[in-house]
C-alpha cells in the first residue's frame, strides 16, 4: 500500500498538493471524530442504558445481576484479592497459624514485623498508670476526673504535650544529637498515613519516588493506593550489603526522565527494610545533596530508629544530617516516625510527620481530619513517652533482647549453612536462601516461598515482594518469637533442605 | 468571515471539495500537532531549569527561594488559610474563645455541633469501667493482664466484637426496627475517614455527588480533598423546610449530565445537617427510588441518628428501607455512622461504613490500614456499647436534655422575633435571622456573619458556607451551651438587632 504524507504534495506542484494532502487530511479528520466518539461515551452511560420505567421491580430483583452499581475503578483492584507474596503468605497463616502449645503444626509468622520482646515491661508500665494518665482532675469538675479532656474535640494534629512528648522521645531514641521542633510535627494515626499524607502533599499524580530496593511491600500500598504516584526502584545489591549509591539514584532519574516521569522525591527507609543496615552519615548527606541538586523532596522512614541493636551501629536521623550543615535547603526533608516498632505499640496506631516544610505542615494538618490519634491514645501517650525513667529502662531492654534474638536466630541459620546479609537495626533479618533454590531465578524464589510456606509451614518474605533483584533473599521477622520457636524453625527448615537435595 | 467546513466542497462539486476540505483540514492538522505539544511541557522541567553544579552552597544557601523544592499542587490550596466562613469563624473562636468565669466578652461557639450535655453520665462510667475496659486478662500471662490484647496488630476494619457491639447500639438508637450485620461493617477512625473511604469507593476522579443543600460544610473537606470528587447541591427551600424532591434530583442529574460530569451518587445527612429535619420513610423511599432509577449510589450520613428530641419524631435509617423492600438493589446503599454526635466522643475518632456492596465492604478493609481505629479505643468501646443499661439510661438523657436546650435556645430567640426552621434532630437549629440583614443577598448574609463574629462576638454558620441559596440562614449548635449562656447570647443579638435599626 503507498502512504499518502501531507507534505508529498508540496514537493509534487500543485495537482500532488491537492492529492497528497486532501486524502489523509480528511481521513485523519474523520479518524479523530470517531476516536473522540470512542473514547467519551455519552456521561452516565450507566444510567442512560437503563429503560426509564416506573416499574422498577420487573427489573431490578434481589440478586438480579442487570443493572447492578458499578464501584469506582480506582477501588476495583482493592477489592480483588491481593497478588504479592507478602500479603498472601499473611493471609495464609490467620487459616493456620502456629501455637507453641495449641497448634504445634501451624505456619509460623515470620513476615511480620511486630515485637512481643518487651510486653512484660509494657505490661507493668500500662497496669501501674493507664488509669491515670487518661483521667485528668480538672478543680472545675465535681467528684471526678475531667471527662472533655478525652471526649472533646482537639486539633487533629495532636495535642501540644503529646508532640512534645514526642519530640523528646524521639530526640533521645536518636543519640540525642538531634533536637526535634514540636512545631514542626503532625501527630498521625499511625505510620501508613503519615507516609500516605506526605505523599500526597509532594508528589502530584503520576510523578514518582525513587525508592531503594528490596524495599518493604506495604510502601506500594501506602503510595499507590490513592496517591496516584509510581514508585521507581533503585536496585541495590548484595555486593554493596544492598546500600544505596548515588550513580544509582542518578542512573533511575534519568530512566525515568526518559520515560516521561517527574521524579518528586526519593524514598528511604533507615534503618533499612528489608535488609537491616544503618545508613551511615556519609550515605544520608549524599542522597541529601543529590536530593538538592535535583531540587526534589528526601522522605526517609526512621521508624526502626530506636531499634537499633549492632554493637558498633549509631543511627542517624536525616533531621540531624539536614540541620548540621547550612548548605542544605532543609524544606526538602520529611521524617516519618511512629511507635509500632521501637515501642511495640501497633495496635495504638502512634505515627508522627516531622517536615521542615511549611506548607507540607499546613496541608498536613488539614489532611489530619482523615488520621488523627484518638484523644485517649494521645493522653496515653504523653504519660509513657514523658516517663523518662520507665523509657530508659525499656529501651535498653528493647535493644539488648533485639540483639539476643537476632544472635539465636542468625546462629540457628549459620549452623544450617544459610548466610544473612550484615545488619544492625530492625526487627528481622536478610536471609539468603539462595542454595536452597531449585533455579536461580524469580520463578525459583517464589517455588521456594510456596515449599517455605505449605511444606515447612513457615511464612517468610520472599525478596520478589520487595523488589529485589537478585533471587533467593527473605525477609524474616524474629522478634514475636519465642526462644524455644527458634529450634522449630531451624528444624523445619533443614527437613526442607534436605528433602530438596535428596 | 467565511468559514470553509469541510464538506461544504462535497455539495459544491469538485473544485468545491478540494477548496472547502484542504484548507480547513491542514490547518486542523497543525493545530492539533501545536496543541498537543504545549500541552505536555518535558518531564521533570523542575529538575532540568537548575544548572547542574557540584557547588550547591552557592545556589541553595537557607532561606533562599531559589531553587526551593515545591510541594504537589494538590498540596497548594490545602496549605492556604481557609476562605469558608464555617472555618473562618471556627478559627476565630479561638483567638478569643467565651468563658463564662475567666473571659466573660470572648466569642461564644455556636459553630461546632459537639454536645457536653451528658458528660456528668460519661464521667461516671468511665471512672468507674475505664481499667477494667483496657485490661483483659489472660491465663497465659502471669501476674497481669494481657497487654497483646491491646498493643499488637489487629485486623483494620475492627474487631469483631466491636463490631457486634456497634451493630447492637445502632439498632437499638435507630428504634429496633432495623438490624445490622457486623460483616457488613469496617469501623474507621471518625466518621470523616469513613465517608472519605467510601467515596473514594464509589466514584471516580471527576465524578460527582449531588447533595441536597444547604448540607454541612465539612462534607466539601470530606469528599473533596482528595478524592477528586465533585459536590452538586440540589438546592432545597424553605417553603418545603429544606427537604430534597426527586423533581430536584432529576433536574440537577440532568443539568450534571449537560455540563458531561457523570453522577455516581447522591449523598445526603438524615437527620439533616444544618437543618436538623428528620426524613421520612417516604422521602427515603422516593430517594432510593430515583438512585435504583438511575443506577446510582445512595450515601446515608446518619451521624445525628440518636440526636432525635422531637416529641412524635420517628429516625427510619435508609438501611431499614433498603431491607423492607424486595425491589431494591441493596448493594447501592451505604451508611455512615460515629459516636462525635450521640455519644459525644469526637475525641475517640469512632466511626463506621455500613455497606451492602461487598467489594466496597473488601476495598474499605483495605484502605483501613489509613484509618483504622486503635485497639485500646476499640476495647474501651467494647465495653461501652455493650454496657445497655448505661446506653439506654444514656440515650434517654441525651435525647430529653437536647430538647431542653433546644426549647430554651428557640425560646429566646423567637422572643427577640427570630424564628427558625422545624427541626426535630442534630445539636443545632436553622435560623432565620434574614431580618437582621441590611441586604437581602450573600454579602448582606456575610457582612451579618461578620457583624455577629466581631460586635456580638457570636460564632455562627452562614447559609452560604452551606451553599443554602436564601440569604439569611444561620445554624447554630447549642448543646455545648449551659443554660446561663443562653440569655448572655440572646442580648448580644438583641443589641446587634438594635445598632442595626437605629
Amino acid at each position: 500500500m503507498r502512504l499518502i504524507v501531507p507534505l508529498q504534495g508540496v514537493v509534487q506542484g500543485r495537482g500532488g498538493l491537492f492529492v497528497g494532502s486532501l486524502i489523509p487530511c480528511c481521513l485523519f479528520y474523520f479518524l479523530q471524530l470517531y476516536l473522540k466518539r470512542r473514547r467519551s461515551p455519552p456521561p452516565d452511560s450507566d444510567s442512560t442504558e437503563l429503560p426509564r420505567t416506573s416499574s422498577r421491580s420487573s427489573l431490578f430483583t434481589r440478586g438480579n445481576s442487570i443493572g447492578r452499581v458499578r464501584v469506582s475503578s480506582r477501588a476495583v483492584p482493592l477489592a480483588k484479592p491481593p497478588d504479592s507474596p507478602y500479603y498472601i503468605g499473611l493471609e495464609r497463616v490467620k487459616t493456620d497459624p502456629y501455637d507453641r502449645v495449641s497448634n504445634r503444626d501451624g505456619i509460623i509468622q515470620l513476615g511480620l514485623a511486630e515485637s512481643t520482646l518487651c510486653f512484660d515491661l509494657l505490661q507493668r508500665w500500662m497496669s501501674e498508670n493507664l488509669m491515670d494518665s487518661m483521667m485528668h482532675y480538672s478543680d472545675d469538675v465535681d467528684g471526678g476526673f475531667d471527662i472533655s479532656s478525652i471526649a472533646m474535640y482537639q486539633p487533629f494534629e495532636g495535642l501540644l504535650e503529646v508532640r512534645v512528648a514526642f519530640a523528646d522521645f524521639m530526640s533521645r531514641i536518636m543519640g540525642g544529637n538531634v533536637s526535634f521542633d514540636p512545631s514542626n510535627m503532625v501527630i498521625t494515626a499511625g505510620g501508613t498515613p503519615a507516609l500516605e499524607v506526605l505523599a500526597f502533599c509532594l508528589a502530584d499524580h503520576g510523578n514518582a519516588f525513587l525508592i531503594p530496593s528490596p524495599y518493604y511491600p506495604g510502601f506500594d500500598r501506602d503510595i499507590k493506593f490513592r496517591t496516584g504516584i509510581e514508585l521507581i526502584p533503585v536496585h541495590c545489591r548484595s555486593s554493596d550489603n544492598f546500600t544505596v549509591t548515588v550513580s544509582a539514584l542518578e542512573q533511575a532519574l534519568n530512566l525515568a526522565r526518559k520515560r516521561g516521569i517527574k521524579v518528586s522525591g526519593i524514598l528511604f527507609s533507615n534503618p533499612s527494610n528489608p535488609v537491616g543496615n544503618i545508613l551511615s552519615r556519609e550515605t544520608l548527606h549524599a542522597i541529601l545533596s543529590f536530593a538538592q541538586e535535583k531540587n526534589i523532596h528526601v522522605i526517609s522512614d526512621e521508624i526502626f530508629a530506636g531499634s537499633v541493636y549492632g554493637e558498633d551501629k549509631e543511627f542517624v536521623s536525616m533531621a540531624e544530617v539536614a540541620a548540621a550543615s547550612g548548605d542544605f535547603d532543609k524544606s526538602r526533608v520529611h521524617i516519618v516516625y511512629g511507635l509500632s516498632k521501637d515501642l511495640s505499640l501497633p495496635g495504638f496506631r502512634a505515627g508522627v510527620i516531622y517536615s521542615f516544610h511549611e506548607d507540607v505542615l499546613s496541608a498536613a494538618k488539614k489532611l489530619m481530619r482523615f488520621s488523627s490519634m484518638p484523644v485517649p491514645v494521645q493522653r496515653i501517650l504523653i504519660s509513657l513517652l514523658s516517663d523518662t525513667r520507665f523509657i530508659e529502662e525499656y529501651m535498653a531492654a528493647h535493644r539488648r533482647r533485639i540483639r539476643d534474638k537476632h544472635f539465636l536466630f542468625v546462629e540457628g541459620l549459620k549452623q544450617l549453612g544459610i548466610p544473612c546479609a550484615e545488619s544492625g537495626g530492625g526487627l528481622y533479618c536478610w536471609v539468603d536462601m539462595s542454595s536452597l533454590l531449585t533455579s536461580y531465578s524469580e520463578k525459583g524464589e517464589l517455588e521456594l516461598f510456596e515449599k517455605l510456606l505449605s511444606v515447612a509451614k513457615i511464612n517468610a518474605t520472599p525478596g520478589t515482594a520487595c523488589y529485589c533483584i537478585e533471587p533467593g533473599w527473605f525477609r524474616c521477622c524474629f522478634t514475636a518469637l519465642a526462644d524455644e520457636d527458634i529450634p522449630v524453625i531451624m528444624e523445619r527448615i533443614k527437613r526442607l533442605a534436605e528433602s530438596s537435595t535428596s
